[in-house]
Order: C-alpha cells, then sequence, then structure tokens
C-alpha cells in the first residue's frame, strides 16, 4: 500500500539526518532532485566567502600566508575520511579533467621508470593503451583522447557496462571508470576491478563524481592507487568548486605529473630555473588556486564532518524506494523505462527514460518546482541528496511526476523547445 | 629639487585617473606596492560575489543558463581591447601553466600538420625544441619542462636577457617569453621579437602576467598569434582569479589542444563518445570553471571598460619616477643596486636589489604600512598601479624607505626571519 502524507512526515521525524536541512539555503516552493549536478548551498558558505572577500580587501597579498596557500592540502585532509583515505592523501585542485590528465601522465612515466624505459620519442611503450568506458561522462573519455594523443598513446574503449576482461592485457596501461555512472547510477565494484586491473599489471583510476558525498567511498580498503572527484556535486561546495585528486600515500613519489607548474615544485618560493617535484601529494599542484572557490567548499567540507555516512546511505537509498514506490504503476502507463540498478548497484540517484517526451516532462517538473535534469537521449535524471532531501520531499515530488504524466502537462507547446543547458 | 608634499598633492589634483582611486577598498594606513603580486580590491567585486552566492542559492543549476556558462568567452571579450585584440579571440580560463601547456600542445600539433608528419610516436620532429628564458617566472619554465618531458621534446633554456639570435634556428617549434620581466621590470619589444620568431618559422607564446593592465598592450599591430596572462595582478581580478589566453583569430582551428575536456567540446551537451574541438576560441576551454571567481573579475573588468590606457602609462611612469627622485642618494649611501630600466624599456615596477639586507628591509617597510614584496635574491619589488595610487602614496612610501634605511630600522632582529610566502 502506498505510503501517506502522515507516512513520509512520521519518516522524517525518525530522520536521524534531519537537522542537516537547515544547514542549507534552498529557495522556497522548490524540490530539488539535481543535487548530483550541482549541490544546494549550505548556509555557512555565504559568511565564508565574505571572510575571504574581507581578507582580500584587508590581508592583500598577506592572505596567502593566511590560509589561503595551503588549503588544497587542507581541504584534501578534511575530505580524504569521506573517501576512507588518510590525511595527506588528497589534494583539492584544478578539475576532473586536468586530475585525469595528470595522474595518466603520472602513471605512465612511473611505467616507464620501473620497466627501465627512457621517456625519448622513438621508443615503443610496453603498455601504450589507455581504456575508458563508453558512456562514461563525457569529459573523462575526451581528455583520456587528447591525452593519448599528444602521449602517442592508443584510445580504447570498452563499451558500456561491461566487464573488462575481454580488454584487460598486457598493453594497457590505465583504465579510467566511473564509480558511480553519471547516466545509470550503477555502482561499480570498487576492490574487485581493482584487484583486477593491477593483477594485470595496470592501474586504474576511478572517477568518484557521482559517489563522494553520496555513499561511503572505501578508497584504502578496496585498494585503490589513484582516484579523482568533484566536490559540487554531493559535496555542496558550489559551482564549478575545485575538483580534488587521491593518490595513495606508497605511490606518491615515483613520476613527474606533466602538467608541471610552480605551486607543484619542491621549493616554489626559492624561484630555482629546473623543476622539482615537491614530496607527496603537492606535486599534483599546478598553477595559483582561486581561494575564493576554496572558501565556499571549506564551510561545506566543515559541516561534512559531522555526517555519518552510513546514515547517509541507508537514507539515500530509503529516497529512492520511496521515489519509486509513490509512482506506482504510472511508469509503465506511459511506457517510461526506469533503468535504476538494484540497491546494491546503485549510487544515489533514479533515471527514467521516455525518448519522445523525457525533456517536456523534466521542463514540466521544473515549471511545478521540482527540479531534475534531462540527459540526451532521453534520460530523466533524479538524484537524491539526503543531507537536505527529506522524505515529504520525495513523497510530493512523485505526486507531481504523476500528475503531469497523468493530465499530460508535459504536451504543452512551452515544455518542446530545448534549452542550452540544464 | 625634490617635490613636497605640496607639489605632490597638486598632481594629484591634477591627475585624470584620481576618481579611480574612490572605486577600491584599501585598508587605512596602507601604502599598496604589491599590486603586480595581488590586485587590491574593487569594491564592486563585493556586491558581484554577493550576487553570484544569491544566484547559486536561488536559481541553483539553473544558474549555468543565466550566464555561468559563457563567462569564459563574455569575459574574454571585455579583455580584448586592453590587450589590442578583437571579440572572439580572448578566453578567460584556468591558469596561466595550464594555458601554455594548451598552446604548446596545440603549436605543436598544428606543425605536425603543416609538415605532413603524424602525431604518432617512433617519427621524430622537425622542430623538436621548446626554449623559454632563464629568470622568467619559475612556473612558465616548469610547464615548459613538463611539456617537453611529457611529449618527447628538449627544452632549452635563453640565458635571462639574451637575444634569441643565437638560439633561434629551425628547430625551434616555439618559445615562451615574458612581456614584463617580473624580477627586472624589463619590457621585451613585442613586435620585433615575434617578427623575428616567425621568420624563423617557430611560434612564440607570450606571457603578458605583468603587462596586462600595467601598459597598453598592442597583440594585433605586434602581429602575435599566441597569448597567456593573469588577472589577479594590475587587472584586480582577486586572489587566484583565472587566468587568460589569446589566440589570433586566423590561426585559432589548426589543432586539438592537449586538455581536451567537455567544454572545449563542439557539443558539450551532446554527450558525444569523441572529442570534436568546438571552433574557435572556446576550444581552449577544458573543465568546468568557479563562476564565483569569475564573478570578482566581471566586476573588475566592467571598470578597466573606463581607463584611457595612455593615461595609465603616462601615470605608471610618472609615480616611478616621483618614486626613485623621492628617494634621492638614500640607494648609493646604503650600496642598493637599482635595476629599473629606462622607461621605454620597463613596466610599472621598481626592482632595487640589496643581497644581505633586502628581505630586512621589506618587512619593515610592512611594518610601517608600506606593502613591497621580496624574491630571491636579494630583490624588493615595488609595483605601480595607477588606478589606485596617488602621488602622495608613492612619496610617502620614498620617505618611509629612507627613514627605514637611515635609522637602520631593518636591523631589528624581528624584521630578519624568513616568512613562507610574500
Amino acid at each position: 500500500m502506498p505510503l501517506t502524507l502522515d507516512d513520509v512526515r512520521e519518516l522524517d521525524r525518525q530522520d536521524p539526518l534531519a537537522t542537516f536541512r537547515s544547514r542549507f539555503t534552498l529557495p522556497q516552493g522548490t524540490i530539488y532532485l539535481d543535487g548530483n549536478s550541482l549541490g544546494a548551498q549550505p548556509s555557512a558558505a555565504v559568511a565564508a566567502v565574505d571572510g575571504l572577500m574581507s581578507q582580500w580587501r584587508d590581508s592583500l597579498i598577506q592572505g596567502w600566508n593566511q590560509g589561503w596557500f595551503d588549503a588544497p592540502e587542507r581541504l584534501g585532509d578534511r575530505l580524504a575520511p569521506l573517501l576512507g583515505a588518510g590525511p595527506g592523501e588528497v589534494l583539492v585542485t584544478d578539475t576532473i579533467t586536468h586530475n585525469i590528465f595528470k595522474l595518466l601522465g603520472y602513471i605512465t612515466e612511473g611505467q616507464r621508470g620501473t620497466e627501465g624505459q627512457r621517456g625519448t620519442e622513438g621508443q615503443s611503450r610496453a603498455r601504450p593503451v589507455i581504456l575508458s568506458e563508453g558512456g562514461n561522462f563525457p569529459t573523462d573519455g575526451y581528455i583520456a583522447q587528447g591525452f593519448c594523443r599528444f602521449g602517442g598513446f592508443e584510445h580504447r574503449v570498452v563499451p558500456e557496462g561491461e566487464a573488462l576482461d575481454a580488454y584487460l592485457d598486457e598493453r594497457v596501461a590505465a583504465v579510467v571508470l566511473s564509480h558511480v555512472h553519471y547516466r545509470t547510477g550503477r555502482l561499480r565494484d570498487m576492490a574487485a576491478i581493482t584487484r583486477q586491473v593491477h593483477a594485470s599489471g595496470g592501474e586504474v583510476v576511478w572517477d568518484l563524481a557521482h559517489s563522494a558525498g553520496a555513499l561511503q567511498v572505501n578508497l584504502a580498503a578496496c585498494g585503490v592507487r589513484y582516484a579523482v572527484g568533484c566536490t559540487y556535486k554531493y559535496l555542496n561546495g558550489g559551482p564549478g568548486a575545485p575538483a580534488f585528486l587521491y593518490v595513495r600515500r606508497d605511490c606518491q613519489d615515483r613520476a613527474w605529473q606533466p602538467l608541471s607548474g610552480w605551486l607543484g615544485h619542491a621549493s616554489p618560493f626559492a624561484f630555482e630555473v629546473d623543476y622539482a617535484p615537491a614530496p607527496g601529494i603537492s606535486r599534483f599542484r599546478t598553477g595559483t588556486h582561486s581561494p575564493l572557490a576554496f572558501a565556499a567548499l571549506e564551510a561545506s567540507l566543515a559541516l561534512w564532518q559531522e555526517v555519518d555516512l552510513a546514515q547517509l546511505r541507508r537514507k539515500s537509498q530509503r529516497l529512492i524506494e520511496l521515489f519509486r514506490e509513490s509512482l506506482g504503476d504510472c511508469l509503465a502507463e506511459h511506457s517510461i523505462a526506469d533503468i535504476t540498478p538494484d540497491e546494491a548497484q546503485r549510487g544515489s540517484q533514479v533515471g527514467l527514460v521516455e525518448r519522445e517526451h523525457g525533456y517536456a516532462i523534466v521542463q514540466a517538473l521544473i515549471e511545478r518546482g521540482v527540479i531534475g535534469d534531462y540527459r540526451e537521449p532521453g534520460l530523466m535524471r533524479f538524484g537524491f541528496a539526503p543531507l537536505y532531501l527529506s522524505h515529504e520531499d520525495v513523497w510530493q515530488a512523485a505526486q507531481h511526476l504523476r500528475e503531469v504524466l497523468s493530465e499530460g502537462e508535459y504536451l504543452a507547446p512551452c515544455f518542446q523547445q530545448r534549452g542550452a543547458v540544464t
């Protein structure tokens, strides 16, 4: 029997994470199911950004001695517990795209070193192949292609969702894989795949964009050596907030990374002529970062220190089940496919596919204040950020979707025209 | 005869740029001669950043359709007139370090194309050498080294200040040069050097970090094809504000750039498997930028639209002369070398060298509220940002320096210990 409004309000009263909602500011009348695209604003971020602006005004250049300079390492250390990583293993810097490039360069140079090769042109590589997954978030594949084209590697694509078995061999240097797939929401078995790739002599770079802050990531326990991720989705760092990378401590001093800038130098203020990589995770820094962008993220990460990740995962899954239960038969009635994987194999999102009307349905929902997003082709994507979504929100969102479908609202001409982004 | 306080106040009354001072907020009691390291805060930046925070809170993901997405191109177009560039030729993105890497990759792939070569490993390049200048700002050399190491190029260094004649030959693919040198303040002859490098069949990437916003840069008139620069110095975009790159319009569609991310794709929201570079300057985008960091810069660039760059240059040079005149004989008396070039060959800074006590002298000045900076070895660096410095500021700064020297203030133990940054 479907839950009533009273039922879901009771779930909210029992929710151990319910108090986090008051730490975010959300617009009135909005049910926000797009926290997997851009997270909501932690109220504390406003004061943090104001504070940074005052610091720029009053301290001017001295601000760099007052916490700006080491923000990439400091925020990395705050992020580490959310990823199952240790201090000195995570660096907040640049974007996922840049960070994949750095790690692929670092890994492949390290492989040359250990295999007794030299980095000069004209010598073939023992491991000339970079693998990535088809249907993965495009930037991961695009930057792998750029890396291969520039570095003389061969880029191969594993069809979406397939096992790696047929593609892993002694020629594969590295694999770029998403932990949770951005379209399907499918959660990969990080431990098993990491073992498999390492057994083949290759390395895997995990993209945590859709798992960091959505579930408990256990990098150390899964034997992961390299990962990247972003902070503007579930981690609520703000639009375009800096990304992060993870390099396990025992893998940190093996090689250069190709984007060797002054802030990754062992002695950046000695102004030496030759680059010498900093020891540890700092060598993955490149240029001068934006303390302003870091301030908003730091406020959010302070809040995250209080979150019990096991509770987070339970609530995420309960919200997803509640959403699907509350939709009842309406998906089948409108020939909408629910591609959401089973609980053990999913992240924190629901994917519904309707090729003809998917875009219009999402627009009609937005008109009602229910914000999801649309991804070509045909995918309506709904993210469930457990820190600021209530059970009632999710129940109400399902009622809205039922009404949009049953009343044919999405057929109105105003919902047909494609916008640029969202 | 040295100018009196009344004299310099009269200069301020006649200064056509004097009103810009009220558009910046500077801390009380500070004379800021470090605008060449981090520019002061335009008052309008505070409202702009507040507005962006409100937009994140209220518009959430829709913010990307409300001006965030095309900020790199929009701000590039606002910057263009300050550089002597046209619309669609400047992109605000990433850092100088990243942008040099992109341009070197783009240039060298373009050369392979035109010279009938393929980008596969094992084939030697006709132009395997990247040149940069010794003593240039370190990150320019470091990233050139990383580029060469990863891409199989040879990195060669032209000794600081030397002409390129002996180093340019048919093996040189590209030269990375600063327009104004960060230590000496020396201004290179952009037109002549650009002609010389092009005549050799190579390309030059100009670094405008110390000239953009300090003087009138004439990229088109000088025949420049590629340039990079930052916006957090004279352009007052805020700490770590995004950098820019310039690619002349007729040179824009020649090749891939190696940091090929989703926002540089021809159709970023089609989520295609294969990378296809966007036409025009947008292909130099990589990952997702921070609209927060762009908001502060956009406020500053609005102010810059009102600036007469010829007036700016005249005031910059007048301030430098005033500073040096007001110091009188005190430099010689304390064996301090003034390495500032003559007017035609300098940017907007004064460099004084005192190897033993330079650091302590800068600290003693900071204690008096006169902020300059120190760069190893021995360099006291004073930047003159004409938009917010008055003639009286500069005259007072010179009096402070005279007193610090004549009274031996810098010998106090508190000024001897080296800090981390500044």
